[in-house]
């Protein structure tokens, strides 16, 4: 049961312009469900990409990160190749012709390059794509393209989701109307330096491409790289930001414009809502919880901060038991690894409730204002430093037994 | 169900001359269980010890560190004081006072000062010592004052443990025999510097001061700060090493000694003995698994590797479900923060079973190869990284339903 969270309006999702998806079920794992993706993208279409740090990255992490820099050198890219079901990970020398050949039957059908399309895998890990399955399964995936698929789109990359991620805004420029829609996928691996999750937001607006790549790495911290559900960092995620250029306005080319903040700042607005629908849909949570450390001496330390106590099994099973075992969050705290911290500064709130000062318990605090704020669905634990200015705030979600079992019976 | 581990045989457990042991109900959390522990040290007995890293570290580990600190400085130690059931962490400056009575109420009755006693709590964080019943249990302490009480006192050390911790050896020093016997408790929130744990370990071994601390950090490196259940770091783990020097022996002061490395290896014996046992009675453990991390360019990359295995909740949950998902294994290692690793050069064994090379899964590895060494109650994770001479051992467990049972119940 996710958290606070409901299936996308499918009318509420904007097509945009230049960009058409179209999905397949190519039987990849399970018969019956969609789980091929391509979305084709128009002629002088602007591609930026964030992707795992993790040195085990999956095949398609690899040839889409060589494709996107020749894409860059002027090998402009048609389209992206999406399969659920397996991650093509772990597959050695193997999985790197898989994913080469997949890109190239994709081209052949669109009359482009190989290296103009972009491949992307999720699923299970050290087992080889089924490729007959993925080249059959292309042309059914080119005959439904269409602007008006995003809801499909979500539905074919989901894996252990239990429901499909996408959102959609419009933002007035002035010049012009522009629209963002995206969709993403993960529920489980989630950590930063990538989410287990693919992401693929697409603005119909005209940027220029480094202004493209900042936007992209300013939401990609502020959304995907600022959640967790168990601190698994995955060997496929990737977030796509895709620009069309289709809107009739000038080319946005100055980071100090008020169309570039707009424009990013809906960006980020639509990576956040995705980024918080995998937290909500995360394996087996019941808690949606933001975390908040304040007046620090610079974000990387709050996020240390905001990480231990997010990664901590024993505070995310407290939060499952509705149990204020709040001294929990303290030991996190205590062991965040910030060298120099002075525990008798700092402050700890449960949403308004003062939990903890002067190293302890706080005088006023009952235990039944703790146990009132436990017992709700979305729990801010804010952690107030009190030694600077700086900030972070991250979403994670409690450990529960369905994560367990999920985890256990994933292949079975 | 502890993992391959029983109790253990008092008539094993051997004193150690200089060392007695008392034990009382003091109520402190739960009546009519043992809850309270005097260790009386002889005159002459040295004592060395390594405590949490956490900074929100409990009372007792500040006043035990400055009392160690003056013992080295001329107040020589004569007891150490141990309760469970409040941790004493998270309690501020009252927090302080408490363990400061505490001390004096016990020094009072044996004669010496406050500074001559060492405080230790484990038990719940952000809760007061109930100071009128632990000190009402004193006289009942030191009424059961023996040398052979460490079967007791291994029990009254107990949280969540369903089984007490101790071990003993006798060496032969050619010169003299001598003992080392031990006692441990902890099963969650285990994390090196420190894990959730006490550990006493006692000998009669004559040792230099300096000897002694090199002793320990040799054996609680390979011991205690070896192990993971959860990575979550307690706010009160202490690890201390005495040495009574009761035995008729010339004082052991050159490092190089064949008689230093006998007694340094005895004791580092039985800190991983007792270490071991933690993981098996880890709250809900079902597996034991071994992770050895070989052939690295430092021990400090092999180590980070094997917690990142350790404490992936992904590989924990397979290995509590026997499921040879051993991507989530490859996909830990590339996410460990080893930032030149070549995964291609690694290769994945489960016990004699090559998993992996190359990169990606072996071409000789078949699936019920796994399942079967899956299915083990022990299970040796060993990762060849092929890039130097370095090695790491670590132990753990796997996450099971029961681990976030006991985590949701553990106050109620």
């Amino acid at each position: 049961m996710p958290v606070n969270l409901t299936a996308p309006d499918a009318r509420r999702l904007l097509p945009v312009a230049g960009i058409r998806l179209g999905i397949a079920q190519a039987g990849i794992r399970k018969a019956g469900r969609k789980d091929l993706l391509v979305i084709e993208l128009a002629p002088g279409t602007q591609v930026a990409g964030v992707f795992t740090q993790n040195r085990f990255c999956a095949a398609p992490v690899i040839v889409a990160r060589e494709h996107l820099a020749r894409a860059g050198a002027g090998a402009p890219l048609r389209a992206l190749l999406v399969n659920t079901g397996c991650a093509n990970a772990g597959t050695g020398a193997a999985g790197l012709e898989d994913t080469r050949a997949s890109c190239m039957a994709l081209a052949k059908l669109l009359g482009c390059s190989e290296t103009q399309v972009l491949p992307f895998s999720t699923g299970v890990i050290m087992e080889r794509l089924p490729m007959e399955r993925i080249i059959a399964g292309l042309p059914a995936c080119i005959a439904d393209l269409g602007a008006d698929h995003w809801l499909d789109a979500a539905q074919a990359i989901m894996t252990t989701d239990t429901l499909p991620k996408a959102a959609s805004v419009q933002v007035d420029l002035g010049t012009a109307k522009i629209t963002v829609t995206g969709i993403a996928k993960g529920a489980g691996m989630i950590h930063p330096d990538m989410a287990t999750m693919l992401s693929y937001i697409a603005t119909d607006a005209r940027i220029s491409a480094p202004l493209l790549r900042e936007a992209l790495a300013y939401a990609a911290h502020r959304s995907f790289n600022s959640i967790t559900v168990d601190g698994d960092t995955s060997t496929n995620d990737s977030m796509m930001l895709i620009a069309s250029g289709k809107a009739s306005m000038p080319e946005i080319t100055d980071a100090g414009a008020q169309a570039f903040i707009a424009v990013r700042d809906a960006i980020t607005a639509i990576a956040t809502e995705l980024a918080q629908a995998i937290v909500r849909d995360a394996e087996g949570a019941t808690k949606f919880i933001t975390i908040r450390v304040e007046a620090g001496r610079s974000e990387d330390e709050c996020r240390k901060i905001g990480y231990a106590i997010a990664h901590s099994p024993l505070v995310k099973t407290a939060f499952f038991a509705s149990d204020p075992n709040l001294g929990r969050i303290l030991a996190a705290i205590g062991y965040a690894q910030v060298h120099d911290l002075d525990v008798n500064r700092i402050e700890l709130y449960l949403d308004d409730v003062l939990v903890a000062r002067g190293g302890g318990r706080a005088p006023e605090y009952r235990e039944e204002d703790g146990k009132r704020v436990m017992q709700q669905s979305e729990i801010t634990v804010r952690v107030v430093l009190n030694r600077g200015t700086a900030v972070a705030e991250l979403w994670t979600c409690d450990l529960s037994h369905d994560y367990v079992s999920i985890n256990a019976d994933y292949r079975t």
